[in-house]
């Protein structure tokens, strides 16, 4: 069985420290492999991704005559792992070893593979019809993680980083998807190669915008859902950055604008709250 | 002029302290005022509620002969400051000060009245028909702000935090609103009341909930948005607990239950993003 049975208990070693590297974006590239923290995010990668983990760190705490896995939350976490095909290794670690690697851990973290969810788009099978939501220079690690668990909520093939993006692999962005970063490919992509890539998977892509640009006027969402021929057809919603917007290149680009109507004094939703909007939105729609 | 032309610019002073302190619960309620901070909640609580300002606090950097206002986009709201029926004390501190009293004041802070915001359900006239956002047992401040917000963007006539919720003035809370805080009145009430509250007003009361309750099944939302009686007319939709939801004795009281269909693998929304989901499609419906 591959749990180890050497506990971790100095928060100062050599694999302590080169685990909580991979905070870094540099620790990453150096591994190949990214972090994971905490009972739901590891959770979800055990039941989507589990060829891809290469760890599991769990804590234990130490009774009278042995040390026992810290809660039951966690222990069903390591059952689970051991059911899959190849069983994952389980290192079993005091929780002042999987603090000093992570804050956020609530007991479990996992180590796995960049290549589980880093996709190029070019090795992805998108299918008919596709429903992508896209993220223009998208820099905060809690929108951009939200907009993913909302496109995979809503049900969408895909979800693509375009241009300047926050790293979908922060520890941030993965603990805000609450495991859908395991659930749908999750595409970096540049600026100028979007929309090609759109089209050619026969998307229409709708951006969202308050402004919309010249000769491209937005549409009020409950107007553009009433259109069966979009909302059933491919599309890729594309939100913009959290200050800058889309930017009038991206938006002259676009095949339609988008807005939400504003019923109060408020003068916007934020990012992420917007892509759930129109994503559900448009799901709900395309289910009617 | 009400700006003051002494400059503050010892972060250790007196005064310093006791605004840092309104961060905290006790500071408020001594002091009767809590803390505004940011551009964005400033310039609203400026334009909406002036009268409640008690001071304003604002960034100067000192240059060869004068000192001056850090960037044209506080001087902006200075000057907005200065046209109200009664103008508002601005009091000039360097960064280093307003850096004392809050992380998050990017420049700027202002001082407001409790009146003005945390009402009381006897002292407000919710109107006919009342659409009112729900929250019961909220706990994060982020959460609590972003539902506040969503709340006036679907032009909701108030927000009731029902039960043992965060304080509506914690100042991540008033940050959330982006300024929302100061359109609509926020109302806490006693679980015990809520539903009596709502139900004297002439409101339907609709618990978000994935489960239901015995004889109370949940409708999935895009069924109960086609019920036109339903959405334009009164109505409270009720937000449960980050972690427990809303419990079963809270759900028996509701009159219906909605959940949002999930269409992909995601297991379910945050609690802010549902909310606003929730929030906006009604608002839609209403105005079919």
């Amino acid at each position: 069985m591959p749990i180890h049975s050497e506990i971790l208990t100095n928060p100062k070693a050599d694999r302590v420290r080169r685990i909580a590297d991979l905070a870094r974006p540099k620790g990453r590239d150096k591994a190949g492999r990214f972090l994971v923290e905490g009972p739901q995010a590891v959770r979800e990668a055990v039941a989507w991704t589990p060829g891809a983990i290469r760890d599991l760190y769990v804590a234990v705490e130490e009774e009278p005559d042995a040390w026992v896995v810290a809660n039951p939350v966690l222990e069903a976490i390591v059952d689970a792992s051991q059911q899959a095909d190849s069983p994952i290794y389980v290192h079993l670690a005091t929780p002042e070893v999987l603090d000093r690697i992570s804050k956020d851990a609530q007991g479990i973290l996992a180590v796995v593979d960049m290549g589980a969810v880093a996709a190029d788009p070019g090795a992805v099978a998108v299918g008919d019809a596709p429903f992508v939501a896209a993220c223009y220079e998208v820099r905060d690690p809690g929108n951009a993680g939200t907009v993913i668990r909302a496109a995979d909520a809503a049900g969408c093939d895909a979800v693509a980083l375009v241009g300047d993006c926050v790293d979908p692999l922060n520890p941030k962005v993965v603990r805000a998807t609450a495991g859908s970063l395991f659930h749908l490919p999750v595409l970096r992509m540049e600026a100028d190669g979007f929309v090609d890539w759109a089209h050619g998977h026969g998307m229409t892509v709708v951006a969202a915008d308050v402004h919309g640009a010249d000769g491209n006027p937005p549409e009020p969402l409950p107007a553009l859902l009433e259109d069966q021929a979009l909302v059933r057809g491919g599309k890729a919603v594309l939100f913009g950055n959290e200050a800058h917007g889309l930017g009038p290149a991206m938006l002259a680009k676009a095949d339609r604008v988008a807005t939400i109507p504003i019923y109060g004094k408020a003068e916007s939703l934020n990012l992420a709250t917007s892509a759930a909007v129109m994503l559900m939105g448009m799901a709900a729609a395309a289910h009617r």
